[in-house]
């Protein structure tokens, strides 16, 4: 894409009021935009990541059979009274007798869809998704997208004839979002936490330590032990002398055992070979993906803007035209062309007619992960100037170098997942 | 995919109160489920649809310079009293102090958005939209997909020097419109209507001429004449003596000169190249994805079931198994990994236990556009059998034949398009 016609440009200061990472970076680069507090636009840069953090999301949700659906903001009041949450989780009410809640979880919904579907064992374990937007009221919204009034959720339910079968496919579940984390570039701790409403077991959140998180979270390095502050107890980690450390840490993922709770509110049952009656065994599992957009930025920023991984980066290569001599346009037009017809890597190319300080501070800002000057001085060498985000130095390479190192980088990065 | 793994199945009775043959089709196949009146879930079946059906949409508006971006659902209410639309237009109001209203368009947001990043002519033009849930406050929901309260829209936004500038990309995006409603298999009328708020030149709709419409238009079959019911005016049809017919139609789309109503309440201006201040010039242009998913299945079904035209279908191929002896289920599974491994076609197989009536029924029900029978008579001829769910014959042939001839059927739709 030609970088004159991005419907955006870089913001010189960030906004009164932003105090984390995430916000100031991301309005900067022209990829969000706050219309009130917890509330954001994805702009288009931002929404070419959010739709490869989706797309990684959806892969392995596939991967473990979950088929995609996608149900209502529109919750009537009904739904949440047989499952007694309107009086005590429902924050957004609406409507001309305030008779809906805007969903903020769909355990309800899901459950009194499935009494259509499922009435024999024959008929489970069936798991179903769906990426949509949440809303809580959040008091304290002032994390960027690290904690939303209005947020991305992908939300998948699992249905099954046991126990067993739930606890099987929980640590499915696990396995996937280990992988989506890995994708997207994001370490992750698995932590105990309390079960809510939902259950007495205890349930998992995948936390990300990172100054910028709201919970805190205790933890060993040498054993899997993790637990969130409001569960922590220090009895608790055994077999291993290591020292337990606590940090900050944002919440992207968890994983509940909802066991009976919601099949037996919508009698959602089950009969067995024998023709006995059981109540569904469920499971719900949530990933935030504009959650995960703010936790990257927090995760991969510097001084000068964000460092996108690749997997996510809303495009790959930002070719940077300084000057405006006959000889630099064209080596940059042509060097934009090939890649766009020699691969399927995405390009943005800054052919604007700006200072060459604002085209560089504007390509560190927005955090591509391969840069490629185009100058007089490359073009008298006949080479061009490449330098990663992460690195320091650039170097003077080949253009048909160039491909051949993105290409590869591509082949491996598939490889990896 | 397996039928047996779907998380859904066909429902025998249309539920009651369900009048339109989207609504009784649409949920009788497993495609959705209604929660409440006007307030649908897109089941995984639906969601197939959906997503081929915004992936047009993608397709049309990328070709058209469109740049994707997702704005929020609550909208505070400063921005709707900057326009004066608060008391007028928001009904679903939302929050403590109902301060929030929920977004049923998004004139409001995207022209302040717009102030950030349009001060120039050299910023101009610019068109972005998204592809968003939209609340409206249907008193008479009970059209199924045509008219819900909640439901997905497209809703393009474009950005002009002036006039002149708008109206070119105007004619540009009927002609995506035109495009994107042949390939979903659409007829429609360009039509014209009023300008509601926004303006007092004529808007345009796209209409599809059907009985479950609840719009009426006046249209001529020899000239382009065409308006709805409430603009009509006979004089205007000149220069051609054909007759004027009526006939009721659902609207799928529109388009809206917005002229600088957004531009002057948010002080969206730019500077001209001889640096006088101008308001920005803005058009919006709406689809409703949901809704043409309502309309396809108004105008392709038949008593048994809907047809799905071949480029929104949730699958392509429907492979059904007809009795479980080893023969016919080793060819049937043999002709679901041929298709898979040799095409990108989708192909849902029919493994499932039941009776061979009920599998033809189901398939009927469901559209899909190609079916395949594999049983004992078939084995027995080393053929398979092929229907297309339009023709009332089957035809014996080769599975090699079959996977010729479906290819050549992508070809031709690629080549269409």
């Amino acid at each position: 894409m030609l970088q004159s016609q991005l419907f955006t440009k870089t913001i010189r200061h960030a906004p009164e009021g932003e105090e984390t990472k995430n916000a100031q970076l991301l309005i900067r680069g022209g990829f969000v935009n706050k219309s009130s507090a917890g509330v954001y636009s994805l702009l288009p840069l931002g929404f070419l990541v959010l739709e490869k953090i989706n797309r990684i999301i959806r892969e392995e949700m596939h991967a473990i059979d979950g088929q995609e659906l996608l149900m209502p903001t529109l919750i009537q009041k009904k739904y949440w009274e047989q499952s007694k949450r309107w009086d005590v989780d429902v924050i957004y009410k609406t409507g001309a007798n305030l008779e809906y809640g805007l969903g903020w979880t769909h355990e309800e919904v899901i459950s009194a869809i499935a009494t259509n579907f499922i009435s024999s064992y024959k008929d489970l374990p069936k798991a179903v998704y769906q990426i949509q937007t949440k809303f809580r009221a959040e008091t304290r919204a002032q994390a960027g997208l690290l904690r939303g009034r209005e947020f991305l959720m992908k939300d998948l339910y699992s249905f099954h004839a046991n126990a067993n079968d739930l606890n099987a496919f929980y640590q499915k579940v696990i396995g996937a979002y280990d992988k989506i984390f890995k994708r997207v570039g994001l370490k992750t701790v698995l932590t105990e936490a309390g079960g809510g409403a939902f259950t007495k077991e205890y349930t998992h959140e995948f936390q990300v330590l990172n100054p910028a998180g709201e919970d805190t979270v205790y933890y060993c390095r040498k054993c899997k032990f993790a637990q969130n502050k409001e569960i922590y107890n220090e009895a608790a980690h055994k077999d291993c002398n290591a020292e337990i450390k606590s940090d900050r840490a944002i919440e992207v993922g968890n994983v509940f055992k909802l066991g009976v709770k919601f099949s037996e509110a919508f009698n959602l049952n089950y009969l067995d070979a024998q023709g006995a009656r059981h109540p569904v065994v469920m499971g719900s599992y949530g990933i935030g993906p504009t959650r995960i957009l703010g936790t990257i930025v927090e995760e991969y920023n510097d001084a000068k803007g964000i460092l996108w991984p690749e997997a996510v980066a809303p495009f790959f290569v930002h070719i940077i035209q300084l000057g405006d001599s006959p000889k630099v346009k064209t080596a940059a037009e042509r060097l934009y062309k090939m890649i766009r017809q020699k691969s399927s890597l995405s390009v943005l190319y800054d052919e604007r007619g700006c200072m060459a300080g604002e085209k560089l501070n504007d390509a560190d800002l927005l955090g591509i992960p391969w840069r490629v000057i185009i100058s007089d001085k490359t073009v008298a060498q006949k080479k061009i100037e490449v330098k990663q985000r992460a690195e320091k130095e650039s170097r003077l390479i080949d253009s048909k170098k160039l491909l051949a190192d993105l290409k590869q980088r591509l082949v491996m990065e598939k490889h990896i997942h």
